[in-house]
């Protein structure tokens, strides 16, 4: 059969098949979040313990510089040591003891249930990171100061796309200079346009109460979030090389107290805060996440923790930080296969393209990181979604572009399921001596909507009918698709009772008239 | 150390480095043809052995039809037999004994034999495949017929560029009517353009004695060809499902006479030629092409043969080729890691993306299938370079933008090296408590050219420099590269007189004029 008897075959098929309404049926969709990955391994076995021991004699032999008072007397009394340079040391017997006993798996909650994530294992979900101070304005394609209306409106359009798993504030409300105000609101907004799970820093300790007075109130009075906490800490409580930073750790002793879940990331830079070699890139910043993971279990055993192990790359021409290469990709693999090693809950960060605007290269930076983050297993790929500018910016039709490359990068992840029903034998034999094609077969009408993802965005139709329908780039079909989104979803996510109690309580920013399609910014 | 602090001191080191010339020394490239993949297995091994025994299932009791009278009595001789529909059956021992006495390696050669790949293993190498029939013009961006005088610049472009290891004729110069003409100068404009290892189809059994003879004449004389082949056969032998093509069989048996490798291909679709089931998918192209195999070893046991499983997916929607998604990716990845299981020569297809513009289509689309194809340790990828619109379209710009992407690719497919002087324990423990930072230290200068692969096209600038440099896209900048390299680079791969005697001798059509810079079209 030629090319184009098959496509008039296929048509005609798809037509049936709309008729008969088996597409989009409950149950039957390909992907999913928490599918299973771990069929790429970056490192062997033996590879694998030689960089755990190195990171084991890095915290043993150089140790922890400025440990803070009350990390330092948890861990003396843990069997650490203070050496000679004042530096805090752990022994390797109790850094495998805190490994052992630290939390094996978590659920990261969501205000609705059904988007709960379930970290584990080799489970895959992608999400956001943060935080960008530019945002790319969709008005002129030019990079302008990020706002808190631009978070609002980012955690609403990542409300809509499946494949963006829980909402970590994106950008930086850049207009708010109180560093209150602004974990306030940040959290606020992040409440307001998502129910997914959320993320979110915050940026002194004594600002930690507040910010779960907020939620507490958000989510239903006082206790609520710590039964069911829908929402994490990002922090940074290492400066690497091998520092404690003080604030980082005095803010996590008060998020453990409030029971906030932890996602402690370690983001050595290779070449300048971290060996050029990237296996000694990777010794650093597992030593370093080994000593978040100590900070947070000799504050509470078994709390709620991510081990967000980032290694990340400069360009050694100018020292910048560079997200989207090879060499990111791998050492992102590498650091989901070493917690997957631990069987910890992994982070890693993913899709952080160099390029400035959605474009080629921002295309193969994002999926070549984020198909080897997925594909090694890593839990929770942050950055995922949206980014670009190497962290500095993010741009709304990125989030919309990304959602559908991590359909495929799912797809991927989920892999080919081999059954006797699936190996087909009969399937074949009918069609070779039948039919001479499967257009028709029964298989093929089974698994149209189970076994493949279909672009939204991205263009299959031939030359031809690309260039009658004008000949668009995916960034424009995408920037269509985001201004259709926004112009419409204006969810409800605070009832309108709770939104009045916390703009009473709370110095919220974010206009009321620009949470309703009445605001006309989009 | 800020971040700004980290830029300012790594530019003056950079400024260092490239006074002391450490930058682009010699042997210490980061990337090569040739690295090891295959730390991606996205079969389980059991799975592996069912698809085996289920393709053996199928050869066996479904067997092929139309085989050719001399393939027939070949394969009867050795032990198939006909079914009583007349089917071409073989016994599941032969198929066994047939991979078993296969060629294990091969080398494709070159004209500069410093360019000769050496297929075994696990190695890697990416190249272009064919054939598409349009171009994206460069001039205007609108599609247009592909020419010969367009395979000729194709080829002159791949000349220069590094990540694409040798040149399959990407475009059919569609200007050319006649067979044997086409045949001809296909295999001309390759020659001309460029002296790495070649691919070419022959469109008909009588046509390959003629093109070996102007291989032999334009490489020294007769047997030239045959004693150093520098250009495999690219060949369809099968129609999916399961019945051999006459007219390849009976090419293929004239190549193998002639001394020629095969790359037989086999390129079943997904729910249109092959069942919709990806393990399905799989064991149906991988009976087909064990049953190319067959063909090319009954022929002459051991002959050169690459085990070109392409594995194709339909969009069910239209029924239609895509190129570009998830489930094409892991299909050509499993196809790598069954011809890796059989130890045999492997192509695969990757890199084929859908989109018809270098946007982030396609750069998502070409990432993600050709990073898994590489990671799985597939010897030859096919279509990695150049190709857009599902293999319709070919495109100037993506071959340089694809050069680009693959040394990303390349680079991760290299992996991590674990050695004492790499964990850099003494590094780390130094830094930490000396400087706080790695800028500095010896190993980050002497690992700066020998770990890194840096983009030539890609901005790692901020967003300011970027839009204070013109806020240009990639394609932009690519497309300059492009008028940069064809403006100047008419290389002589055929000497004048060599060249004279070809003219005089077969009907050459790409006019000398155009061969020099006084042509004018770039």
């Amino acid at each position: 059969m030629t090319g184009q008897e098959l496509r008039r075959r296929g048509r005609a098929r798809a037509a049936k098949l709309a008729a008969r309404g088996v597409a989009g049926g409950k149950g039957q969709a390909p992907i999913a979040p928490g599918l299973l990955g771990g069929r790429y391994l970056p490192l062997s076995d033996h590879d694998l313990s030689r960089i755990h021991a190195a990171a084991l004699e890095v915290l043993q032999r150089v140790g922890m510089a400025d440990p803070t008072p009350a990390l330092r007397d948890l861990a003396l009394a843990a069997g650490a040591a203070i050496n000679d340079q004042g530096r805090l040391c752990f022994p390797g017997s109790l850094v495998e003891d805190t490994i052992a006993g630290a939390a094996r798996s978590l659920v990261l909650h969501a205000r609705d249930p059904d988007k709960d994530l379930e970290v584990s294992g080799r489970r895959v979900h992608f999400g956001t990171g943060g935080a960008a101070v530019k945002v790319l304005d969709p008005a002129d394609g030019r990079y302008r100061d990020a706002s808190l209306t631009d978070l609002y409106d980012f955690a609403r359009l990542v409300d809509r796309l499946d494949n963006v798993h829980w909402f970590t504030r994106c950008v930086i409300a850049t207009e708010l200079s109180d560093s209150l105000e602004l974990d306030l609101n940040t959290a606020y907004a992040c409440l307001a346009g998502t129910d997914k799970h959320l993320g979110t820093a915050i940026t002194a300790a004594e600002n930690v109460a507040p910010v779960i007075a907020l939620f507490d109130a958000a989510l239903g009075g006082e206790g609520a979030f710590a039964r069911r906490p829908v929402c994490k800490l990002h922090s940074s409580p290492i400066v690497p090389p091998l520092r404690y930073g003080a604030d980082a750790c005095d803010t996590i002793f008060e998020a453990v107290r409030h029971g906030m879940p932890i996602n402690a990331i370690t983001a050595g830079q290779s070449g300048a805060t971290a060996p050029a070699a990237l296996a000694g890139t990777l010794v650093q910043t597992v030593a370093e996440t080994l000593a978040a993971l100590l900070l947070v279990n000799l504050i509470r055993p078994g709390h709620p923790f991510i081990f967000s192990n980032w290694p990340m790359v400069s360009d050694l021409r100018t020292g910048a930080f560079s997200g989207g290469g090879g060499e990111e990709a791998i050492l992102n693999a590498a650091a989901a296969q070493i917690a997957n090693f631990y069987d910890l809950p992994s982070g890693v960060a993913a899709g952080m393209a160099d390029s400035k605007i959605p474009d080629e290269q921002a295309g193969y930076e994002k999926a070549l990181t984020t198909a080897l983050a997925g594909l090694a297993g890593a839990n929770l790929v942050y950055e995922s979604s949206g980014m670009l500018a190497s962290l500095l910016g993010c741009a709304f039709e990125s989030f919309v572009l990304d959602d559908e490359m991590l359909g495929f990068v799912l797809r991927a992840v989920r892999g080919i399921e081999v059954t006797e029903e699936t190996l087909a034998v009969e399937t074949i034999a009918e069609a070779a001596t039948g039919a001479g094609h499967f257009l028709g077969s029964s298989q093929t009408l089974e698994l149209m909507e189970k076994e493949y993802v279909y672009p939204r965005l991205g263009d299959r139709s031939t030359p031809e009918e690309w260039q009658q329908r004008g000949g668009r780039d995916i960034r424009a079909r995408a920037l269509a698709r985001v201004r259709e989104i926004l112009a419409e979803h204006y969810p409800v996510h605070i009832a309108p009772a709770v939104d009045s109690a916390l703009r009473a309580r709370f110095p919220i920013r974010l206009p009321a008239a620009s949470m309703t399609s009445a605001g006309g910014r989009w």
